[in-house]
């Protein structure tokens, strides 16, 4: 683990780069955005795959969630470990060792997981009767995002009662997540895309019922669309990540009511280390720094700068015909393209508030794969 | 810090996924075919960005090399920290820590640091000064990479005179590389942009030996030229980092002698964790497993399988018409399509040899950002 890049009190500028900043302000007002928008119609269950941290995990419980999810078994025992007491691992868990923690960790708290075939959900009873645990599974259910999951209908069908007839599982519902229509650029189409899943979580619901299964939570959507799945009435639950810091890939979304306006509370401060001429200024932040998957991280209120390339170790920031490039020493903040894998090349948040550092939080779950 | 996702002993196919795996006789093999490639007419001192790991430094080093390159000053004194004696900083550094930093690791090792600009000179030679050390300043020539660096000739003698004037600072040479020829595919072209700075290094060399100054070593030079560089007889030293592991980018370039055929070491090991249908598995390891800047990573002795998409947690793993995907629980090598950003997703190397683990390293530097 790295030594962190500041100390508590230290001015933003004095801080050691390339450092992740967490804007508290930004975070607190993103927070409450959120738990405004939803209201009473769904439940909040916000996904910590995006900070990795539980200091975060636990503002947003504070702030109203039920709990948090995650993507990774590691992840989740980083979480419980910090103290939060009802997970969600919105994935499916293969192998013998990720299903004996998975199920160890079931005894220390609350824990769902989702299945999509029948060897899983027995594999899954198996390692939790081994553990004298208890876990919820959910249905993944595929409504758009064409990587795990099962279709609606009869494959929905037969596989909820495989998984209530485990007895060391507990069914709990339809896990329902439309990955691909996040970023879909235009409101109206995203919409749309979660309108067609909400059909497909409708009528599987109706059979689930229909043929007995009580299905007590329909759980899924993203920071790009909650809205419209809240909407529609066929959730129970929301799941966003990215809206507790709103990567730049967002900031491209069109975005208008019912979706609130999040503000970007998560920055990487780089210092320029180099000049090569007027208007090139090398800075000490590349692809280690700031993960470019989804683009080049933007440059924060200096209008006329673009990061326009990045390799692993150093960034080109370009100034604007008739601008001038920052200064051999000067410290600029970014905004990443893609927050949840730029997190994960971290290991601590400097948390600023008015300009200072006010705490140092530890991403506990940093690299955390298995 | 993650735990080891492998215990020595282990065979291959029982490691937890997504793990970094470390083919150690394809790594030796490596070491061995650089050293027999290079001869005596340079000297080696490969690059640690690669492999963060002092493990590998020492067996480059008992190999042959005179010490390693680092991109980072917390880099170094990870390698320092690990045994390493002899390190240069192939970089500008710029902040008031970092030159703090670096000056009191130069009374424990042989540092050498980078300056392309005055203002650097003086400020390396406060911060030596202060720490009562001595730093090897090389001045870094621009000859094609278009990021840091200053200009051959008049620029290049007024640098060097300030460098020679510092009392704690030895003016040691040029460090010319040129990154952007690495992965030019076709090798006439290649070895053309190598003979084109090879013009600029003579000429500034010859310019300030002309004006009394000695400039004992020329260093630069990557996995895909280096034996361009070596051919010139302009370079005294070679900076080599990603012959160890050789990703797949680097296996796209055209590769004939001079150069030597370097074997693939370094993989990423994931399993199957859903299929939705008979041509496409999604496997465990995502853009948090494997780097994706440079491309999908390749699916390793599994002709008619490709990893042809990622997300942050997952891949997706499709096979050509007629054949069929891997079962869940199968778990498939991935040759990662550039290893340094992937290594530094990782805390450990999982070092395999005949199919079985054969020891644990630590990724030291992994994060290493300062």
């Amino acid at each position: 683990m790295q030594p962190p890049p500041a100390a508590v009190g230290m001015r933003l500028e004095e801080v050691d780069t390339p450092a992740l900043i967490l804007d508290l302000a930004a975070l607190e007002g993103n927070l409450r955005r959120m738990v405004e928008a939803v209201g009473d119609r769904v439940r909040l269950r916000p996904h910590a795959k995006t900070h990795k941290c539980p200091e975060i995990a636990r503002r947003q419980i504070a702030a109203g969630a039920v709990g948090v999810c995650c993507q990774k078994v590691s992840e989740a025992e980083a979480m419980v470990e910090g103290g939060i007491a009802d997970v969600l691992v919105t994935n499916e868990i293969v192998g013998a060792r990720k299903l004996e923690r998975l199920a160890a960790l079931a005894r220390r708290a609350r824990i769902g997981v989702l299945a999509d075939h029948a060897q899983n959900v027995r594999d899954l009873q198996a390692a939790a009767a081994r553990a004298g645990a208890r876990l919820d599974v959910y249905l993944e259910l595929e409504v758009g995002m064409r990587r795990c999951g099962v279709a609606p209908g009869a494959p929905a069908l037969a596989l909820a009662r495989e998984i209530a007839a485990a007895p060391n599982l507990r069914f709990a519902g339809l896990h329902a997540y439309h990955g691909r229509a996040q970023h879909i650029r235009a409101q109206a189409e995203r919409r749309a895309a979660i309108a067609a899943a909400a059909a497909a979580v409708r009528s599987t619901r109706a059979m689930l019922e229909e043929a007995g299964l009580d299905c007590p939570i329909v759980t899924g959507a993203g920071t790009g669309t909650f809205a419209f799945e809240a909407e529609t009435g066929a959730w129970d639950e929301i799941q966003p990540g990215s809206y507790v810091f709103m990567d730049w890939d967002y900031a491209k979304n069109e975005w208008a009511p019912p979706l609130p306006r999040f503000e970007h509370a998560l920055f990487v401060l780089a210092t320029v280390m180099s000049r090569p001429d007027a208007r090139t200024a090398i800075v000490d932040a590349g692809l280690k720094a700031s993960s470019v998957d989804s683009g080049m991280p933007a440059v924060w209120e200096r209008p006329g700068l673009a990061y326009t390339r990045a390799a692993d170790e150093h960034g080109w920031v370009e100034a604007a015909p008739g601008a001038e490039a920052p200064a051999i020493g000067e410290k600029i903040l970014l905004v990443p393209g893609h927050c949840d894998p730029t997190v994960n090349l971290y290991d601590w948040y400097v948390c600023v508030r008015d300009g200072a550092v006010e705490a140092l939080w530890p991403i506990a779950a940093r690299g955390a794969l298995a």
